[in-house]
Order: structure tokens, then sequence, then C-alpha cells
């Protein structure tokens, strides 16, 4: 990358990032520009150190500016640069760093070029997207109106970009090559993120301590996160360094071990998720997937064809909800949800049979179970699900879980359950080749 | 409500909210306890002017502490109440206002049989939440072990909550009845939500202006949001009124003039989703449905099941995403399959039809569309959808929509789409049965 003209600035090390919006103070919409924001930052190894949400008002935002500019190297200001008389940021911007705005008439033409080629006549109010401050550098936007706005004042800059996401991410990926990348230290951040299902956070915490324990000594020194969803914990490796070789070697090196202690609970190291790991373990067998649902309701089928290219190993799903669909569309035998009822092993084994010869499958996947609030029992309670995996040959495997929280959460854990029964038997399959071949 | 020894205090009319937390300046958790402060807040008439969001650095928080007195009548501090040396709010507030922090026994002794009835012995570090500021007053929590606290200063208040939002939620909705309510100005915010579809955002907006240019001058004047979603369009009407009665029949009369105008793309004014409203017309009608879903892979289904009850209506739902399923499992007709192609209102209609036959139902959905990213073709581009809907006698109905978006949001809108027809479908019937008996 050349320098350019700004890499003679100081380095940039802390970031502050403030939404502007009166809709973001509203019950109903929130930030999310900053997540997106500080993932791009923390790779620049630039530390985000506060964020603020104020309306659409000189006398908040512009306090809020100073304040900032105060405290932190960089600031980003998202929002407010549209072309109606409440967007307020670059005069507010302009203000307080005390700049004359004036209009760029290369923007206005711009502005112009975009209104005509859809035929329309431009406003006269996006002209006031065309007023630049003194000084400031603008920043193309090539999916909206709104040019951004790169301003240096003393050692400190700041950002300003427009709200809606899919304007913002693209002027903001584009300004790390331009100006951000030679402004911030040399050192990176880099991560890895290891997904993980069948045991609970502490669990997971308490089998990986040993080892990060020993990597946070590492040179390269690595620190680990934790982070818990229902029926997945992710495990969070970062590590600073710059040089990417060193990084990846002692990500790399920690990922390792890992794995080796969390050995099929380990459903990713690549940011993969359940379903695509599941897809991709289907495809490398060219295994087909029939699957019949009664709790989760469609879901765990949803989730797999939620992947592109699914329809190359999703044959069918049957949401057999009722026990008169278990039987006269799943085949499952009636003798059988009268004894061990409908929600049972083997209940869910006779419906992933069911869904296998249905769709004339390799495996079948059955899941059933008690998603509340209603229909729970003393020995069946609410949150009581068994998932059934089938196939490809005889082979069968059937697990019971019990899931805490409400029918919605409930759902989400059978479905988690059931993909990872299929996962954990693709899986053992990978295991069986290899000691057949010896590879 | 008798008012407590805080209404003597003067009137809360802005808050400000403080997040605080390092992890809420990462990349992968954001703050949403400020959604429901808002929304409680705005009901008692209180206006949020700014949200912050500090990590655990007394350094940090104090200042934003202090800056947020400045301005807001109320101040909000979420977090920082855990037992742990990182947790800091506590001691940083009472710094921030001078007051010393007191070990309160009572509290002490509460946490010790707290952990007593779960048989473990209470960690020293927990004698941290026992610690109050002077002259604060402690707010219970009856699901977790750090209390709230509720502190004066001048005319000022300052409530810090502990961050789970199960915790929160229940302690800020009693505070409301407690302290917050005879605090806040005498007028309330009362809400009512619209939820629209089959019309985009700016179509809607011209349908309703005229009717809410009126009520934007009635008394109390209602005021009118439209937030869009994919397939969804929200009317939020609000009045500001010291009387419930007066608001709500303003709110009354304004719903009542938009629904004559909306018509049927109206679905519902009291909060209820589409999957709610379709379920109560099929219930009202006792009637079930089967669904045969290809490029929407379970969604529908797995919408529909979403509400409690729902099995006394949704029979099954067949996931058919290859061509062999559809005839095989749906008896969908191959020369219609060869010749209409299986993106077609007479495939989705064919699969409605298998859908209903194989559930043996009063009515069928059927949904097949490109979801993309391939597949699509000069005919038939990724984004086209075509929805149908049979039953309960020989009526049948299709739609073909172009969903914009990537492969999530097109199969969102898909679902959405045959959702829509199929309440359009119910309803139509209601007006039949109204002109049949004259009622």
């Amino acid at each position: 990358m050349t320098p350019s003209a700004s890499s003679v600035g100081a380095r940039l090390s802390t970031a502050e990032i403030i939404a502007v919006g009166t809709e973001l103070l509203t019950p109903f919409r929130t930030d999310t520009n900053s997540l997106f924001l500080t993932a791009r930052l923390n790779e620049l190894g630039i530390v985000v150190r506060r964020k603020s949400i104020v309306g659409d008002e000189a006398a908040d935002l512009g306090p809020a500016v100073r304040d900032a500019l105060g405290r932190a190297d960089l600031l980003v200001v998202c929002g407010g640069l549209g072309p109606t008389d409440d967007d307020l940021t670059r005069e507010t911007v302009a203000d307080v760093l005390g700049r004359t705005l004036t209009e760029d008439p290369a923007i206005v033409e711009h502005l112009r070029a975009r209104f005509a080629a859809r035929g329309w006549t431009m406003p006269e109010n996006n002209r006031r997207q065309a007023s630049v401050p003194d000084g400031a550098v603008v920043l193309d936007n090539p999916r909206g109106t709104a040019p951004g706005l790169w301003l240096e004042t003393g050692d400190r800059v700041v950002v300003l970009l427009p709200g809606p996401p899919r304007e913002l991410e693209p002027m903001f990926t584009a300004l790390i090559h331009t100006r951000l990348s030679s402004r911030a230290a040399p050192e990176r951040l880099y991560r890895r993120v290891l997904r993980v299902t069948g045991r609970g956070e502490s669990h997971v915490d308490e089998m990986t301590q040993p080892v990060y324990a020993r990597w946070r000594q590492a040179e390269p020194p690595v620190a680990t996160t934790v982070l818990a969803s229902p029926g997945l914990v992710e495990l969070h490796l970062s590590t600073r360094a710059a040089s990417e070789e060193a990084a990846q070697a002692v990500l790399d090196a920690a990922t390792g071990e890992l794995a080796a202690v969390l050995g099929h609970h380990l459903v990713s190291t690549d940011g993969r998720s359940l379903s695509e790991v599941v897809g991709a373990l289907l495809r490398r067998d060219g295994f087909r997937v029939a699957i019949g649902e009664s709790c989760t309701g469609g879901l765990v089928t949803a989730r797999l064809v939620d992947i592109p290219g699914s329809s190359s190993y999703v044959e069918t799903g049957v949401i057999a909800y009722s026990n008169e669909v278990k039987r006269t569309v799943l085949g499952v035998d009636p003798v059988l949800l009268e004894t061990d009822g409908a929600v049972s092993e083997a209940v869910a084994v006779a419906m992933a049979e069911g869904a296998r010869r249905l769709g004339a499958t390799d495996i079948g996947v059955g899941v059933t179970g008690v998603a509340g609030p209603g229909g729970g029992s003393e020995q069946k309670p609410v949150g009581t699900v068994c998932v059934g995996v089938v196939g490809p040959g005889s082979e069968q495997e059937a697990r019971t879980a019990q899931c805490p929280g409400d029918r919605a959460m409930i759902r989400r854990l059978a479905t988690q359950t059931a993909l990872d029964l299929l996962r954990r038997v693709l899986l053992s399959r990978t295991r069986e080749r290899a000691t057949v071949r010896g590879d």
C-alpha cells in the first residue's frame, strides 16, 4: 500500500463512535453500525472507548462531538448526512471544529447526474449534501447521495458517514485501505472463533481453561473470550501482532490444542455455522437427508435450507405435528405412539425412518418434544425433546434433552440438538472410514 | 396510587441511559436494555435524550455519569453491579456524588440466605454488592444477587440497575409503580401499532397521510411514525394525555379511520403478528391447514407453529425442495412441472392441493420460488416467488411476487407473502359470511 498524505499524522489508537438520529432514541430502533465499525477498528488495533447515541439536535450533537474529541484519537459519527433540514451532522461538526462550509460543485454535479440517471430532477434540498467543511476530504458513497467526510484537527481525526449500513459499510471498508490503515499502529488484531455444541458455558470453560492459561503467556499472547448463546458456546481467540504470520501461527497452535481438548464438541474453527458444517459433511459423503419434525415445526429443515446450495442434500422435510400425520404420512406405528408416547426416542427414530422412506434418502432425522407452554406432564415436562437420526445404513442414534426457557427457546434448542446429533453421526463415519482406510 | 415520599421531588421529564460493560464495546454484544427502558420511560412521558455505552473503567464511567447529570433529570445506569473487581458502577457513582459507601447488613444476610438456599456458601466477593451509598434507596432484585439503587442529588435522580435483562426488567417495572410514576408529569404516552402488509412504505404513507394530517390537529394530538421492515409496514400512533380515556378515545377514532383507508391491507391494530392473526382466523372457522413449501424450506410452517396452541390448526407441512418430492409426496403433475416450471402459480396451487390431500385438511398452502443466489433465469429471476392457497371448498388463489434482497430476505418475504395470501383468503370468507347472514 502506498502511504497516503495522511500517514504522516499521529497514530490512532483509541476511537469513539457517535450514532446520530432521533429514531435511535425510540424503543423501536437501535444502533447496529457500531458493531461493524468496532470489528473493523479492532482489526486495526484501535480500541473503541465509548459509544454515544444522540438525537437530531445540534444542541445535543455539538457537545457530544466536542467531548469525544477531548478523549479519543478517532471519532466516527454515523448518520445525519441526509438532505433534509433535520440532518445536522455536517453543519454541527463544522461548527465545533470552526470550519466554514463551501458548496463543492463537483458533488452537486455528481448528485444531479445520479438523479438524472433515474430520470429525475435533483430536489434543491440535496444541495446541502454538497457542503464541505474547509480542509475536509470527501469520501465517495457509491450507494447513496450522502458523501462521507474525513477531517483532521491537530492529531485527531473525525470521520462522518451516512447511517444506512449498506452505504456506510463499503465506505468504511474503502477508508481503511485509503487512509485509516496507515494511521493505525503496525500491530493488528487477529481473531479465531471456535464454535462448540453439546456442553454448557461453564463446562467448556473448565475444559479449556488450562489451555488458554498457557497461551495467555505466549508470544504474542492469545486472549480468550467465551460467549454463550442458546445451544452454542463460542471461544473467541485474539492476538495482536505486527506480523500476520506470527499471529496465525500462534492462533493455529492454540486452536489445535483446544480442538484436541474439545473433541467432537467442536463444530468449527473457521466461522462456519452448525448447519454449514452439517451441509459440508452431507455433501462430502454424497448423502441426501429427509427430516420429520414435530415440536420444531419446520425449523430444522429451514436451518439446513438456509445454506445456499442445500438443494443438493436436503430432499424433504415433513412437519408432523399431530399423531395422525405421524401415522399417515411418516408411518409411525400407532402402538409405539401409545406405548412410548409421541415424545420418546422410539418415536423420534420412527419419524426419522418415515422421513427417510418418504424422501428415499440416505439419512433421516426425527424431532419430537414438548415446546409448551401447555402439554407437559410430570414424566415429560415442557422442554423434553427427543431427536433421532437413522442411516446411512442400519445405523440409528437417539438423544433426549431437557431444554430450558420459553417456547421459542425450547424450539431453538431442539433444532440445535437435532442438527448436532446429525453432525455427530456424520463425523463418527469419518472416524470409521479413517479406521478402515488407515488414513 | 399513594404518593410516596419521593413524589415531593421535582418532575422528571428528560432521561439519559448509560450501559456499562467492556463487552458492550466489542463487535459481539450490544446494549438492548435501553430499548426496554425507553419504552417504559416514554410511557411516563419522559424523553430519552442520550444513550452512552462505556467500559468497566472508573476513568470512563465517572465523567460519563457527571456529564449526564449535568444534562438530564433522570440517569439510568445499567450494569457493573456484579461481585467481581471489574464491577465499578456502585463505587464510581458514589464517588461522583460524594457519598460514602456502607455495608448494609440486611443485604449481606439476604445474599447469604440466597446462596444457602442452593446449598452454597456465599463467596466473600459478594459482600461488595451489599455496599450502599449514603442516602440511597435499595431496590430489591428477586432474580439475582445485585440489588439496584435509587439516589437523589438535588432535583436529579440516578438509578443503578443490574445488566441482565431478566433482572433489570422486573426491577424497573416495580420502580415505575413505587417511585418513578409519581415523579413523572401527569401526562402519559399512549401508543397504538397498526400492522400493514401488501403495500410498501411509501404507498402506505400516501394512503394514510390525509388521515394523520387531520389527527395531528386533534386534541390531544396524535403523532404518527412509519416503520418498515421486510414485507411489513408498521404505523405507530401515539398521543400524550393526562387522561387514559381521552387518549384511548382519540386513538380509537384515528385507528378506525386508518382501518377504513387501509382495508384488507391492515393486519392488526392490537400488536398481533401476521401469524397470530392467521391462527385466530383458522381457529375461528375451525379450519386445519397443511403447507407445501419449496424455497421457504419450512419457514412458513415454522412461523405458524411459533404461536402457542397452533397444534389445533396446523396439521402438517411438507418441504418439497426437489421436483422428485413435489411429484412423489405432494403428487404434483410432472407435466405441470415441465410445462409451467417448478416456480409457477400452477405448481404453487398444485403443491397446496397436495399438502391438503396429504394432511386431509380444509386448507392447503403452497410456496415455490427462486431464493438464489443461483437458479435464476431471464423469465424467472432470483426473487421470483409464487404462492397458492386452496380451500376450504373449491376456492383457489395464487400470487406471484418479485422479492428483492439476498437469499435470507427473499425467503422471509416469500414466507410473509404466503401467510398474507392465506390471511386474505380467510378474511374474504368473513365478508362472504357477513353477506350471506346479513350481519
